[in-house]
């Protein structure tokens, strides 16, 4: 028997249960590091009893005495028990479906409800941080069979919560990423809503990139949303700009994420199922992907793009999703920016028809806008790009990312990152292309995107010819640290720009 | 700047670094939870620059004020700065040698450079749990090839401290596990040294079953001996049975069982590269493998037991070791008993010559003791049996393991495990085998290893004639709770014990 304490530590998806070690050697509960623990109290609400499943830490320090049981941050809110209760708390075996996970990554498959319990424990947290890397892996590793990979993407639909609106069509994107800056949805978003189409956009935080839609609309509007607020923003402006892990839409893969991301792995089953599942749970009816092609994107060549479409649709096709491919070419990052503050202004330089507004950012953007029109019949075939190119053109889509903003709620532009440098051209020449994923790199050391206004900004892009000293691109950092750490990183990769003819 | 505070939380193989959220707010760090991050301050006694990396917690309680940066156990040991030190904080990027990791997840072979450069930031605690993940995982999916193999225990080798002892030969065996009991090392050892062969032996404690030797003989005798006390014991009893972490042999095998463990994979090329790196660097020139082949244990055919024998050969010819094979047979536990205290006691009464001694732990002991005696040279071929009896029999091995255990430094042996509880036999029959993994995580269940007392004792074994309602076995726990998780699970595994003739 323990007395619960709140332990205000966040460790994201992994419940931890803390005890003081002499609660272990004078009570014999032969617990070790790292076990398994479950915790159980009775809920005096109702008589029933209340439970949670987690990774034990041990302590020796004040954090809990010798009569108590911590919990971390989700835990706590999980167990949902007054600060103080009475606890108990017992080994608990690892739950069943990890036997599953092993099957799998001994090279078994797996059918729907074999996914289905395992996305359950895990939106359950009763997956420890190595149990979760196992199942990242064993997807990740071992080839998954078309029909496997429906059954993921159902299992995914089938644990979150379903957003659902009266009128098809309802239109969607998605970029498979890769590209630093390429913030094309923020453009696209209003550029639709301005001539009508209801586009309820749901976007990721940044994983392993120094940005993600989610953090650069945040810089600009509140982007998380509850189920309830986002129907209020679609009925105000028509379409919405958000972040999907408010919305529970597929809160396995939001649990998935926090293991990939410091694994910096994208898996090619992983991505399908996370993507599709979430424009399926979004409520969309039609949806565009963007696969971005190029010597140094997540895709190199236009064969593997063509296979990575095929698969992205046969799956669409069984889960009932209207779904269009656009392969498109990346020689370097869309945009000026890189990082949320500085992308955001290239999008509302694009809006807003600015002098120096990154052409690349507004014409790929109009080029997808085109396609769904066309997709979902708004215009005839060809009639797009004519249609999206008013919209922008005449302001219009301007007001309704205006009206997005203001039904989301505002947020004040940040301010500019207080360090700065600027890196020069290490030669003559015309910029042939820069690497992707080196360039997104010295953005993340810069601080992007936990800092919102750190990042890089081009100065010259793919195509313009420089001489030798003169400025290529700026780093902004909020400490001279990181800038250093940025700067270092950026001289130490001969190929992030590259010259030729 | 911060200043350091020590936080005694034990998080085991991890660096977990604590800072409260709102120094994140305020100081615009641009740290996210689960961020890796450098701490670094300078040591007063020579100037010099100490640094840890470790993954960022946040926290929202007391356990560490916004000006304050708090680093669990392991991390403020190895940072070596007093508590309340000046130290700064900055995000740090992935050691180089992950990339090494991911690369070998995508297929490609690592040579002894890379794997020694991994090892060395994995013994620096530089990687998270979820990298050691990937790397176990990447070892256990990628087939390796044998100089791959044997790279990997090179490296292993040159990661570790190396036991040096001036006359050759130098015996030592290993099982490689996966059934119950089998305590035959601390019976070989005393055979052993009473005939004057040195035995250095180290063993590790359980990594995914219910006692490793280390915890049985923790039970008798001191374990944790660093070097200079193993030379001692050596010295004077000739030979030792101790505990492998304590010694810094295998330093990176130690921090990789961390996520091994609940993993429950054991691999064959972690296995091969971490057994014979532990046989080299613990000094031996000569030593004996126990490959058990049964229906439920790890090796199921003896063409598997076969295939393996030659890969520990062949990786065993390039490290200079000479190494033998003994395969031998299990269709159930070894002794009688399976937990650190209850597997003790079959150790003692084999060694005592006590009436219901296990025959088959006395059996196999002489057998591998027999195998050892004649690959050193000690007897001719065909004496090593006799030899080995005598000495057993004379009470001379059990004087010498007095010696070992006096050396080592003795242990009052625990109380019996308060609450026990029998299970009958379910029919009439012989039993024809016992099912190693249940049985195994029947005594886990019951509390075994972290509870020494706890596990099972088996009352009627392999080849005996039972009735329906006979008692088959014992539960023994430390609390009516895991007793009854115990039980439950036991009656749950209709294979647990299969009758026939």
């Amino acid at each position: 028997m323990f007395r619960l304490r709140q332990v205000r530590i966040d460790t994201l998806s992994e419940h931890v249960v803390f005890i003081h070690e002499d609660a272990v050697v004078a009570g014999n509960l032969g617990f070790r590091p790292l076990d398994r623990v479950r915790v159980w109290g009775r809920d005096p609400r109702n008589g029933g009893t209340r439970e949670i499943i987690g990774v034990l830490n041990f302590c020796r320090d004040t954090l809990v005495r010798p009569d108590e049981v911590g919990l971390s941050e989700v835990a706590f809110r999980d167990l949902g028990l007054e600060d103080g209760s009475i606890v108990q708390a017992a080994h608990a075996p690892a739950p069943r479906s990890v036997d599953l996970v092993r099957s799998k990554l001994w090279g078994q498959q797996l059918n729907e409800a074999a996914f289905t319990e395992i996305l359950r424990d895990v939106v359950a947290h009763r997956y420890s941080k190595v149990e979760l890397s196992m199942f990242v892996l064993a997807c990740a590793l071992r080839p998954m069979q078309l029909e496997e990979l429906v059954a993921l993407t159902k299992a995914m639909i089938h644990t979150g919560t379903m957003l659902r609106f009266p009128h098809a069509p309802i239109a969607d994107k998605h970029c498979i990423g890769g590209v630093p800056g390429n913030r094309t949805t923020m453009v696209v978003v209003p550029i639709l809503a301005a001539l009508g189409v209801t586009v309820p956009k749901t976007s990721s935080r940044a994983i392993t990139s120094p940005a993600g839609t989610a953090d650069t609309m945040g810089v600009l509007a509140d982007v998380a949303l509850e189920p309830e607020r986002l129907y209020q923003v679609i009925e105000r402006a028509g379409a919405c700009i958000t972040w999907g892990g408010a919305l529970g839409l597929a809160p396995a893969d939001d649990i998935l994420i926090t293991v990939e991301r410091p694994m910096e792995i994208d898996t090619e089953a992983q991505m399908v199922a996370s993507i599709l599942s979430k424009k399926k749970t979004a409520g969309a009816t039609h949806a565009l992907l963007d696969i971005p092609v190029g010597p140094t994107a997540k895709v190199r060549s236009l064969e593997h793009a063509q296979r990575l479409a095929a698969l992205f649709q046969a799956v669409a096709r069984h889960i009932d999703l209207h779904l269009e491919v656009a392969v498109t070419e990346a020689r370097g990052p869309i945009g000026w920016g890189i990082g949320p503050r500085l992308e955001a202004l290239d999008v509302l330089a694009v809006l807003d028809r600015a002098i120096g507004a990154p052409t690349d950012l507004r014409e790929k953007s109009l080029y997808l806008a085109a396609r769904i029109l066309e997709m979902i019949g708004a215009v005839p075939a060809g009639g797009g790009y004519r249609k999206a190119m008013e919209a922008l053109d005449s302001g219009a889509a301007r007001a309704a990312f205006q009206r997005i903003i203001e039904a989301q709620g505002p947020q004040p532009l940040p301010p500019p990152a207080p360090f700065c440098a600027t890196v020069p051209a290490p030669t003559d020449g015309r910029i042939r292309s820069i690497h992707c994923w080196h360039m997104a790199r010295v953005a993340k050391q810069a601080g992007a995107p936990a800092n919102v206004s750190a990042g890089v900004r081009l100065l010259r892009t793919v195509g313009d010819i420089v001489r030798q000293g003169e400025p290529l691109f700026e780093i902004h950092a909020l400490s001279q640290a990181q800038l250093d750490l940025a700067l270092e990183y950026a001289r130490s990769q001969p190929e992030l720009v590259s010259f030729g003819f």
